[in-house]
């Protein structure tokens, strides 16, 4: 009953925050591609953030293989200075080189392939992971999650591959409550990815923590209602979206340049931690979005079911207390729970709404817009699609 | 005409952004003592944000010792394992390490103290700041910078304390369009602040860009008007502040842990930029919210003035160029100035105002209240202080 | 197949707009208790108002008898110097009155009562509907309307009443997409109302167009389902309400003093009666917050429907060309279509948010707090409810 | 010392609302031109109105003459069928017949003329505002108001005209503390008004009460220092303006018909009511925007000054106490002042902003742009003028 391999996925198992966002600010990841090449570029920035979100008290440091496989790293003319295998590779050691400076697994990830976008078959498909895995294995990473799925199908063969492994293996969806693209439910989701093999499922990205957490909760009553058991992670944006439609933030007019007005604060993540843990879910994490302090409001949280406070609390009261230290009196008043929890924080931005309306193009996988390829986007095919906006 | 020591001062610089609150998020500095131990406690995260900053374009990497003078590190029961000794030498070797990766200056930085807050004497206050000179002298750091003051009174003797040493002088107060915080107008504090040997003058943190430019452009005029010269220095916050005070954000009921609706997108920033620089600022930078993206995006939008982008850039493309590569063509079609520079940002809040009331205690030096201590703030001040919210 | 009476029916009708809360703005109706003493009081107000919505466009006058019955004249301290046949007497003859100044139809009123809430039989209940239509058949209007229920039972029982008179009847509930506030999905709803003998079945008050119009389309799917045939109408609100629960703007914090943001421009008005009508629903009007302009705006929108303009048109041309005469040049360029359907009006109130949180007490007929008593609320009754809020 | 004829003038004195912006919404106005031959067309509905401003608490009864100036009549190609003065007769004796129902005073209005605008000479325009000042002799008003002025010059004249009466005068700017148009300021602008003979100086439209009430106390500032005497008038718009520049909400661009989310509450009023008296204002009365509600909001919160209530105030107690009459317990709840007081409310518009970018072209008087004609605009000119926004 130990599906990843540790006595604490029984308890609360606190996962990082999403890479390609963080490390997009920081200046190694480039937006659209969102490829993870920074792990074999630029090992010292990836480094920093896995050892900041460890200290921010995640107990998993997830290698940073995003998108790392063949396909998407040459997508539409994503140069690469390293293989695949080489990302893949040094991203393991990292991610193994900071778990060892604590006391937390390492847990190798696959995400969606443009390949299943492009109608490639099964076996094509499954390929892709296997290669992906093959490194996974010899570096001996503790778990596998296949994270980032928005079709159930590709989800079930990433899973299928993973199981191969004999490792503990989670997989997460980046769905909402009205289900996959192919508007497959969450239950449903759920119970394939169970049948399949996943001791772990949940949903990752493109919602906000609130959407998120309904959709946790439909995939619970699924596999209930299936008779099946399993455990529930949760991996959501540290994004406000709430007029988000059935693709999640990437339909937003924000995305991905705009988003900051959207930020939670910490507040709103400790809120979110304890209704998480409060549904029954023991995997509460993070994705894009979430910066160290965000990951730490989760574990300051949920630090009397943990039993400690992270590292990164010697710099952090609870609830705003370390105010008490600052040289204006009014600063120091807000020094105090209720304070923060009620306050309703402005925009700052007087000409601008509080929601947006999202694109919503209704294609998915078989359209040809979605049709991936090698070759740079042409000038051609850039005003084709504007056309149509 | 080389106030800081370099040729390229006669064109434009880029500053790097604040350390406090960028370290807050990551993990390292705690909010409200706000100082910057971990120069010595956590070098590896003080020199990843460096590197990071120089990486986006910054030619100035400024020594993190902000409030490292002896008495706000021993404030209101702020205990340190490191004298102030340590922590301003730890900041300005790791500064030097940085700059020498690329082609930056090094610029040792006070600021304002307690002492002089809590109507300390004028001797009382120099002796703070040369204490930590001697530590810059000693470490030959390219030139001085007394920013993030208040009252231009204790800025003056900053200044003062800093020409003692022959190197550059940069003088920046932390004050909007009505003056300091006893009144005096930005075009006064200007005047002052080059008569007492400063080569720069202008504005850092507290407001927004657009407050800070305007506050600038005052000192401009005031500098004019009484036949002085000057460079002019800008590094406003990276949040939209357009509701507050005389005081700027610290009295928003937002500082310091509920800002993130605010922050400045990178569009924003290469609005600021191209304003500052069209107000004829060249030395142009950030503070507090500041992230390296914040900072690549001043450097790109005047890479047409400076003549070349800087290396972050090879993760961005210009105004979101990099979108081309997106799987998806709804995002593709996204990737273009216009449709950056017109997006009116959604707060994806819509229980939450987009401005607030600040608070105005009106009270600064003098006042019992700012008397500071040794002591941590007891429950009977906080209190007190309570009650008179 | 003419259910109301007249060929109009078989085409489009234009409803007039709610009484209680134009009246209430122009000081003849008292907000609490919403009764129409006006009627016999200020008839010179009525049947301004009468006329003003006649001019609108109105192929209506509804008698102005809303909470016309003696339990409720009497409610709660209510004092009238009228009996309610004298006000139900008066409301007659003010709408026939005007009526006959055009050529509208006028339709007796009655609605929900506070002997349901407290849970009166059934014969009591009925008992108060049969004397409202006693004066509504001696003054012969042309047809009847039982609006604003909350429960459908209490509307069936309405219904049946009218009946009797041999007249045609429409009901209309206050209901959400939720259903009633027993659950009663509305298109069982719907059929209900159908089979207690409706010719019209709808919606009107307590949510904005765009929710009243997804519950009649609820209302017209289970009809359509259930095998049987009706027409329906809608009576909005004029206040935009995306935030209300299931109990409608009553339990919208602003309700009913603070409501101004909220209210309705002209052009969301006529995107709303196109969009009432490409649903099918033909007769289209309004509720609480309607001017006669709103009312107009329906009227304008429908004219290619109708094949005429109202007389009101005379003061006001086609989305906004009347600007056309405006002495300043810049207001002159508004006179056009597009510039007033895309624009984004903004609030002028930055320090409020754009959505509220209702209050949901959850309870309602047969809850001991919704007991209805002829004393006026004592100040003991009021000290305890706001310690429950 | 009793400048309009009557005693209340030395306490305060309550004035009535806009009727352009009353009316228009009531079908009767044509927003554009807003020239007021309802007076003569619809005599029932001015007539009506008056009587709710009457029954609100005001003091004064406006001819409803605004823009009734001949040159306006016929601009642009407003065709009329009722001459100025027929007009101007009408609303005097429309304004007579209310007043005596109640204890209130007759006010002959006159306001700026497109002569002005166009360039025409000052004996041209005076002879327009003899004209109507032969009208208001003839009819014997009370006292005369010269309000809606852009350019205090040709207030001046107003004045001067309205002076040969011997009747009291009153003057009202529409502008804001920039100034009018020419850059005379707020104080300026007053003196020359008392100079020219007015008892009454103030403002009138154009901005919201704050705004107003900021350049009231600059006029009563320049009046004091010039040593000279005056009572003061204040006038506002119901619509919040913070976002206004120099010209007012016509430059919003929501004028005229998006303004809903602006409009004032009757809280809102209170506290204006309260503001203009604390400031020493003692004509405190609206402009458009204000329905009868809102007047009635003025009386009662200066009912403690005045000792008494208006009429209308049978129908709504202080501070929502006539909820304690309704049905549901929450709503009873909200029976009390704290309760709207502190209320912020909502727009229920989540993709509007709280405030818009006005249009500025920055002309005026002299521009070819401003040249009034007695054409209709033409398709060609609005096209030009399209061409510049």
């Amino acid at each position: 009953d130990e599906p990843c391999g540790s006595r604490r996925c029984c308890e609360v198992v606190i996962g990082d925050g999403g890479f390609v966002f963080a490390l997009e600010k920081r200046g190694y990841v480039q937006a659209g591609p969102w490829t993870p090449e920074a792990a074999a570029e630029h090992p010292e920035a990836v480094r920093q953030l896995h050892r900041e979100f460890l200290r921010a008290g995640a107990n998993v440091m997830q290698t940073f293989t995003f998108y790392a496989s063949d396909d998407k790293l040459e997508n539409r003319g994503n140069k690469q200075r390293f293989t695949g295998q080489q990302i893949n590779e040094a991203a393991c050691d990292l991610a193994r080189e900071v778990a060892n400076e604590g006391d937390a697994l390492v847990a190798g990830g696959v995400s969606q392939t443009p390949s299943y976008l492009s109608c490639k078959s099964e076996d094509e498909v499954k390929a892709i992971f296997m290669k992906q895995i093959e490194v996974f294995v010899k570096k001996n990473v503790d778990f596998l999650i296949a994270e980032y799925f928005e079709h159930v199908e590709e989800a079930e063969w990433a899973v299928q591959v993973l199981k191969t492994t004999g490792k503990p293996v989670a997989a997460s969806l980046c769905i909402g409550p009205d289900g996959d693209l192919n508007r497959v439910s969450p239950g449903d989701c759920a119970v394939r990815l169970v049948n399949a093999g996943a001791h772990i499922v949940g949903i990752n990205c493109h919602f906000d923590p609130e959407t998120c957490l309904k959709t946790v909760k439909l995939m619970m009553e699924g596999v209930k209602k299936a008779g099946l058991k399993a455990h529930f992670m949760i991996q959501p944006l540290a994004y406000h979206t709430p007029d988000c439609g059935c693709q999640g933030f990437i339909d937003l007019p924000e995305f991905p340049f705009s988003l900051e007005p959207r930020i939670l604060t910490r507040w709103d993540m400790q809120k979110y931690a304890r209704e998480a843990y409060n549904a029954g879910i023991r995997y509460i994490g993070g994705c894009c979005g979430f910066e160290p302090y965000h990951t730490r409001a989760l574990a300051e949280e949920l630090a009397p079911e943990r039993g400690f406070l992270p590292a990164g609390s010697e710099k952090h009261g609870n609830w705003g207390s370390s105010l008490a230290l600052h040289t204006k009196p009014w600063v120091r008043a807000r020094a105090r729970r209720d304070y923060w929890e009620t306050l309703k924080p402005a925009s700052g931005r007087p000409m601008c709404p509080s929601m947006s309306t999202p694109d919503s193009w209704g294609v998915t996988k078989g359209h040809a817009d979605l049709m991936q390829q090698k070759e740079a986007t042409s000038q051609e095919q850039l005003k084709a699609l504007r056309s149509k906006c």
